[in-house]
């Protein structure tokens, strides 16, 4: 066995925790520095790690405990109520960029039978990638807000139309996809996820219930579960793993050991899985020389993914009953578009439906979208009024690691 | 990308915790629930789960959190203490099994030019693996115990006797290893890990007593420091890696929040890592038929191993002045060979320096230490009168649970 990827995680959660600390120095989310450090030590600038199987493997992993630990702290009654105004905030906030995106891909990309291909260019950037936004909403205390509700609920329908357009789109090039099969088998998933969802939050809950006391098995079994129906998700439906990892998290949700599975959750995701996940999105750009023509282009690219989203997502939200200042801060979640658009966009050439010189602008734009993300969300959430739904949860998270910390001072003074 | 990684890891998380559970509940030691999960679900029986990179990885990573946890519990003073008899059971542990092993293997292995390759099976046969009795002396609160400290020290020494006895036999074959570096860079290494040790304890310590509280950077820096000195270790100086996560333990064991960052090791661990290292033991089992003469000498192997590493330990424990018990309890914890052992063997096979049909019998003998040393373990420790060192800070890793049971309690009476 080749031991470098000891070197390589060691470097990656050094270098995350550095740039974190220096980004909270300088009142920035955390996240970016961990962005940052992907695009530092990865081939974009020092050239000292490259992506690789391995920390895609634990990258999968840590977005998946991600989306998981967004799923426990998720208030299901709220994402209910939010649960419309959330549909109308995704599918706006999918089609205003289309629009904007089709307009300037058209622009730059002309001659015969491009009509494919800039629809494609187009649909890979309207996919919001709810990661970044996730993770920076934690950090700011305002995962469990209406509008971070809103949020949450919006990218995730806005990951089932970005899958059925991309479907949509390579079942015209290619013959041997059934848009109809695609179809049911979201619709499946979400009939299973009914079902399995109430069936096995009433054995968990009894479950946990028979024991007086947290126990290991308790985070240990609701991260199978996890896992598994984030397998299941991906491997039988088609649906994205972070989606079936958020049911699951939902699904237990309103269990009486939330808290403990969800502590543990944090642990294990802030110590290996997380910063892996981060500074891989970093790791995998790669930038190819561009022309000037393509620069402006990128440059276009980027104002109309920002701009669009916003104003698709904040029309929405404003449709849906939200304050002009809320209706803001959605749109500004939304803007990240993510990993998932750099892995669609490389198919897309391997693939010949979309032409390689595209895919430098394509990855400017989502590394610029993830960047910005969490910067303008601290910006416009700065000084909001805590319209807190069930903040006391994030708060408490807080309280074990005091505890602890007392714990320690107690035991420190018997010694 | 392939999903069913997923799939892997929560089937392992899975059937490690549900075999450690119903060990548990018949009062085994757990780890022999976890490494049966592995046989059960790997190739020598079910055959659901192969070995493979990603898993392998993991594994690594887990069994160097597990050996910078140990280190991280020992007591640097009570270590030096035990320092001169570790040395003395390390070596008794290697030449009284080698004795025997020569003896076994050249009754079954006889022809012209044998004598390298039956040495070579009884070296690999002398490497005490150290993992599994870790997790069982720590399942059992007695890791800080007089005779843990003397095992935990006697089984690195072993481990290093292991490399040399290696290097020699290789250097034999293979005019291209050089015994004289690799003895030159196995003294380096604990050269540098002293003024290293030093220097780090120092900078460590200033750093944790900046700031009045726990903060989430110090575990995964001292997370940071552990990888690296592993990798450190194994690469440039030839040490086995879970050495230099040990050697990083050390270093921070006397630091002021060593409480802290061995409880969130310990989360990252159980909750990840750890399983699938003891599970990856047992899938990298996998059997070959095997003639009578065979089965013959793998129960004579068996016994010879067991016994001579009992007999040779004991008679080092007893002759540095520990009681009989102890040495027997000593001698006990050195029986169990690990993954090492097979990974060498596979190499010995594919270099020419073994007989293929002598690997079935490595294996089962592999399989059958590692097994029963946690329950012998627990057998000859029961009713052991507590002389603990320092395990007030293993009841101590338990007072956290218990607080913030207390805080989740008093939160839901709040709601």
């Amino acid at each position: 066995m080749d031991y470098h990827f000891l070197f390589e995680v060691a470097l990656i959660l050094f270098c995350t925790k550095l740039l974190s600390m220096m980004c909270k120095k300088i009142r920035m989310p955390q996240v970016v520095g961990a962005l940052f450090a992907g695009l530092l030590i990865g081939p974009a600038m020092l050239g000292i790690l490259e992506a690789n199987d391995f920390l895609d493997k634990i990258s999968e992993i840590g977005v998946i405990a991600l989306m998981f630990a967004a799923g426990l702290e998720t208030d299901i009654q709220e994402l209910k109520k939010t649960g419309k105004a959330s549909f109308v905030i995704a599918v706006m906030g999918v089609l205003i960029p289309l629009a904007g995106g089709y307009f300037i891909a058209s622009m730059f990309n002309v001659g015969p039978d491009v009509f494919l291909q800039n629809l494609f260019i187009d649909v890979i950037l309207t996919a919001t990638s709810v990661s970044i936004t996730v993770e920076t909403l934690k950090e700011m205390g305002k995962l469990s807000t209406k509008s971070g509700n809103a949020i949450l609920g919006a990218a995730l329908i806005d990951d089932i139309l970005g899958i059925i357009a991309l479907t949509v789109i390579t079942s015209v090039a290619d013959s041997s996809v059934n848009i109809s099969i695609v179809l049911f088998k979201i619709v499946a998933f979400f009939a299973l996820s009914l079902v399995v969802g109430i069936f096995l939050y009433k054995r968990f809950n009894h479950w946990f219930s028979r024991y007086d006391r947290d126990k290991k098995r308790f985070p240990i079994m609701a991260f199978v579960f996890c896992l598994n129906y984030a397998f299941i998700a991906e491997h039988f439906f088609g649906v994205a793993d972070i989606t079936g990892a958020f049911f699951a998290g939902l699904v237990l949700s309103n269990t009486r050991r939330v808290t403990y599975v969800a502590s543990r959750m944090e642990i294990v995701s802030f110590m290996l899985l997380s910063p892996v996940f981060f500074a891989n999105i970093g790791l995998k750009v790669v930038l190819p020389p561009m022309s000037k023509e393509l620069i402006i282009f990128s440059t276009l690219l980027i104002i109309v993914a920002v701009l669009s989203k916003i104003l698709g997502c904040a029309a929405g939200a404003k449709a849906s009953g939200f304050s002009t200042h809320d209706s803001i801060c959605i749109g500004t979640g939304m803007i990240s578009r993510g990993e998932v658009a750099l892995i669609v966009a490389a198919k897309g050439v391997a693939l010949g439906l979309m032409n390689s010189e595209f895919y430098a602008p394509i990855i400017i734009t989502v590394v610029v979208t993830t960047v910005i993300t969490p910067i303008l969300l601290k910006i416009v959430y700065k000084g909001t009024v805590d319209e807190t739904v069930n903040n006391n949860l994030a708060d408490f998270y807080q309280a074990p690691e005091d505890l602890e910390n007392l714990a320690q001072k107690l035991s420190e003074n018997d010694r």
